[in-house]
């Protein structure tokens, strides 16, 4: 595991750093809840924020990379990017405007994206993944053959300069502000599955499997 | 209105074309549902994408800029941003692994950020960031003093050059797949709110208020 020394200048968090997470287990458990990430690159010095699936195996970030064909064409040893997963948990409402708050859990991770190239690779970082978003979804599926593969990017990210921010709990007010008569707490928000909608075209006698029964992210 | 020429060719969707969506009335249908962005800016050649809360008035972006002070140290005259809003709305599960996908809307705004100083402006655009994420909040919490007010930044974004993206509906498989024998179909995603949870230190006979009970983004 290639570990870098965190968190490093670059990750510290500034604001706030009693929410700061700086070790591994923590952040790959965000990380595993998660499974949209908005990847940063820069082109002609503009910053562009894409939203993309990703997957982690081990130490790495595997990112669907067919939607950032923009960041794709500028790369040929790799692209520097910023890759940040965040969870949003709830509404914090303070007494006053200003304590007002979120309770979120995020992942920022700083590194180089580069291409896999290899079939083999791409194939089980393919498998990789489908298996974070949906466990059990790919042995179902009709699998890839060579122009698909060909037609897909993957890039892999390492997991070596992170950082994760993290605020749970009841809303902190001042000392004075106690006695303020309105209503003070917490709005949990969570990502819900609702009912699982055929496709019309669904062959007679197939129902929906476990795997996307009660689907939840929760870890 | 400032109206920029949509698309630009920075904001052109390049991959899955027909997803695209230039106008503006639909972009701010998805940024109104919305309330957490991620914001991009680059410094010392690095991408940075931070997650902070925003609001909408009119055909600006204010988004509240304390969590960004990486940022906002950099910048004298505005700093170059790509802010970007996703909505998740559920997973796409095709017959081929190839085809599977997500339904989502996301919104890709680039620009400058510039800093609000004028004190009458910032209050009100932390009232309309307030109100764009929980109406009704505002008049019911003790208001801000100067002291929060100078210690709050808020950046503002002018909503000019834009595209959002948009896929809903049903997989899409290939002819010769629709025989394969697996379910396919969407699994819907929401984010819901649960019960809110009172603080221990709430005085007694105030209950919950109405904006937070049943609370939705559905616009």
């Amino acid at each position: 595991m290639a570990e870098t020394q965190m968190p490093t200048a670059r990750t510290r968090v500034v604001r706030e750093a009693d929410r700061a997470v700086y070790d591994r287990e923590a952040t790959y458990r965000i990380l595993d809840e998660g499974f949209v990430c908005h990847v940063g690159f820069v082109a002609g010095g503009q910053p562009f924020v894409i939203p993309t699936s990703y997957g982690r195996e081990g130490d790495s970030l595997y990112i669907h990379g067919s939607a950032a064909s923009r960041m794709l064409r500028q790369m040929n040893d790799g692209v520097v990017v910023c890759v940040t997963v965040t969870l949003l948990d709830g509404l914090v409402l303070a007494r006053s405007v200003f304590n007002h708050s979120m309770n979120y859990r995020s992942v920022v991770v700083l590194g180089k994206g580069i291409l896999v190239e290899d079939a083999a690779e791409k194939l089980a970082a393919l498998r990789a993944l489908s298996e974070h978003i949906l466990p059990g979804r790919w042995d179902d599926s009709r699998q890839p053959n060579e122009r698909e593969l060909k037609a897909t990017s993957v890039l892999r990210v390492p997991i070596e300069e992170f950082s994760a921010k993290v605020r749970t709990g009841p809303p902190v007010d001042d000392a004075e502000d106690y006695s303020f008569p309105t209503w003070a707490g917490v709005v949990p928000l969570e990502m819900k599955a609702g009912a699982p909608i055929s496709d019309r075209r669904l062959l007679p006698g197939i129902s929906a499997p476990e795997y996307i029964q009660n689907y939840s992210r929760n870890r």
